[in-house]
């Protein structure tokens, strides 16, 4: 079975395009928002939860699920999709930017990085085999080759033998995976803010030839017009036949000029973190539901919104909610903004089925422009 | 419409009964164990799923809503049912156990309590009539009346003392309340762990004639056989035609011994609070999921449950999830100890029904009593 890749229309205004992304555990429709499962578990969610949201695909992280519960017991419990009860695909990162964001007192060699546990101290090393061993226990249906995710700002020199060495592990990535029917390999484009890099990356990467290519190190602190302009110059290199996944993208933003241009598949964190700390995204900008001022306000968190959350509750009650801490709160608002996003998605899908993805982009951007 | 309580059938081996309860929400079928949303919310849970375990009937709490986020704005929602979206039956407690329990500084005159809140130090005063006046805000289906929770020890003087103001409060929470089709009153007894005050009080509140009757001041930290001693001795003295609600006991033995002696309702925060903390009711009785033992255990949390939790998810998963402080973990075990009470109860309804209740007790003692 494998990773197949079909692209289903090009728009003729953008580089946007629809797809179907083929899984060993199901069909994804192109361009894709992927809620992430950090620690084996949407955060608040159940399994049917996410699902009903709509979402077609979740993201997981080889990082924490290799300290704990690690991954070989998930393996026993016979994978990473038994053990959490999400039957539809997952995809895995690589752990690589969580060892150089996460882990402390790291050692970078050609071998691999060594470093000590954020949680307990413990030493460990993770190398490319070893990322691809830990993710063929988990069992994604896509993997993330073992990459190392350039900081902003580096000087040439680093980005330049950072990317270099981010090939290197690609290739043992590629090499040490065997069995391809049951997972996908995505190669990732590495390069800092220099365009020479990323294009020399993009002609590595490619030329190994994986199931998909990730566009890596943007979104990591540059200024808003560098991520375009990276964005821009590095997305029409990859290959049009073949999945391209932007990391670490969840802002409406981000999510549109992402798809525009070319992007079919990215995930964030964002949107459920800000979601516990009481931040919803609706169609008119964000919202700090533990102001003052919702402590009477018996609306929807969204006027337009039609999800769990805003069919069912008001503003007062979710603000009473985290006011005293009830578990509730963040399940709630959690389930909004991941549905305002996967619903962001599949309009943006629609309007390039209708070829009108920059009047919907206008239309979207000048109601979400008024923050309340 | 108001309170009515039919008696279905009465257990020709035991005092138990089974009876329908019809409140203005809906009808509950006794003997009830409901589970308590302190904060207008079963913490940890939709309205929805609590529905689903089988809940018929919730608990609130007027202290804790008074103080946040405040009656009148609750009333300004469209009252309770609407500001939480449970549009089940509601009962309410007084707010006398939180002030006594909880306020700081409390003073008690005649009149009522003055204390200050456990939030901020700000200064309250509750009445018998302020408590009927916020739970009319509240707009439960059953009300409380305003008592004092006498507590264990307690000198026979003070037990007394306490037990004649709670029904002189009483008779002023009666007269208070205005419409009874909207909301019914139950009246408390005390007396502490003295039979002649137990004795009395059933006299003085009966004869005022309340919706129904709760027996208040036990599982206070009295020894159990002293609580089945008074539970014993009180329960036969109400009357047959009213519901009997035992407040604060949840676990699966007071249960069924306040069952056995006729009680027709009962509540406690036990379930759900010891859920959050990794503990577990089963079939086997009580069970530490945090326990490394259960790390590769991957069968179901209570091999004869068939709730949402056992349906899907491994102990070796849900330990998981404590481990690493998901808040799926609390939700899972939470929807797992409140549907094994529920259960019971219907079992226990079922046994009643069947003239075999005491034959249930003892098979349901002894697989209990071996602890994994
Ligand atoms: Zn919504
Ligand atoms: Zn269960």
């Amino acid at each position: 079975m494998g990773i197949k890749f079909k692209v289903l229309k090009e728009s003729t205004e953008t580089n946007a395009r629809l797809g179907l992304l083929e899984t060993p555990h199901g069909i994804v429709e192109t361009p894709i928002f992927m809620p992430v499962g950090t620690k084996a578990t949407v955060k608040t969610m159940t399994p049917e939860e996410v699902k009903a949201l709509g979402a077609q695909i979740i993201l997981s992280n080889t990082y924490h699920l290799y300290l704990r519960p690690g991954h070989k017991l998930i393996e026993e419990a016979g994978g990473l999709h038994e053990f959490m009860n999400w039957h539809g695909p997952i995809l895995t990162d690589s752990g690589g930017f969580q060892v150089f964001s996460l882990g402390d007192l790291r050692k970078i060699t050609e071998e691999g990085v060594e470093f000590r546990s954020h949680i307990d101290g413990s030493k460990h090393f993770i190398s490319p085999e070893k990322s691809i061993e830990i993710q063929n226990s988990l069992g994604s249906d896509i993997m993330m080759a073992f990459d190392e995710c350039t900081h902003y700002p580096a000087t040439y020199e680093y980005a330049k033998e950072s990317m270099k060495r981010t090939t290197r592990w690609a290739k043992r990535c590629k090499n040490f995976h065997k069995d391809w029917e049951r997972q996908g390999l995505f190669g990732i484009i590495q390069g800092g803010m220099y365009k020479d890099l990323r294009r020399q990356s993009v002609q590595d990467i490619v030329s190994m030839d994986f199931s998909g290519y990730a566009i890596g190190g943007l979104s990591v602190g540059e200024p808003k017009e560098l991520m375009y302009e990276m964005l821009e110059f590095t997305t029409p290199l990859l290959p049009k036949d073949k999945p391209r996944y932007l990391m670490g993208v969840g802002t409406p933003d981000y999510l549109f000029e992402a798809v525009i241009n070319g992007i079919d598949m990215a995930d964030c964190v964002l949107p459920t973190r800000i979601a516990r700390n009481g931040t919803v995204i609706t169609s008119r900008g964000k919202l700090t539901i533990r102001n003052a001022k919702y402590s009477r306000d018996f609306s929807k968190l969204d006027p337009e919104c039609d999800c769990y959350t805003c069919k069912n509750y008001t503003r007062a009650y979710i603000r009473h909610l985290f006011n005293v801490n009830e578990i509730l709160g963040p399940r709630l608002t959690t389930i909004h903004n991941l549905y305002f996003l996967i619903k962001l998605m599949e309009n943006i899908r629609k309007a390039i089925k209708e070829d009108r993805l920059l009047e919907y982009r206008e239309e979207f951007y000048k109601k979400y422009g008024y923050t309340d």
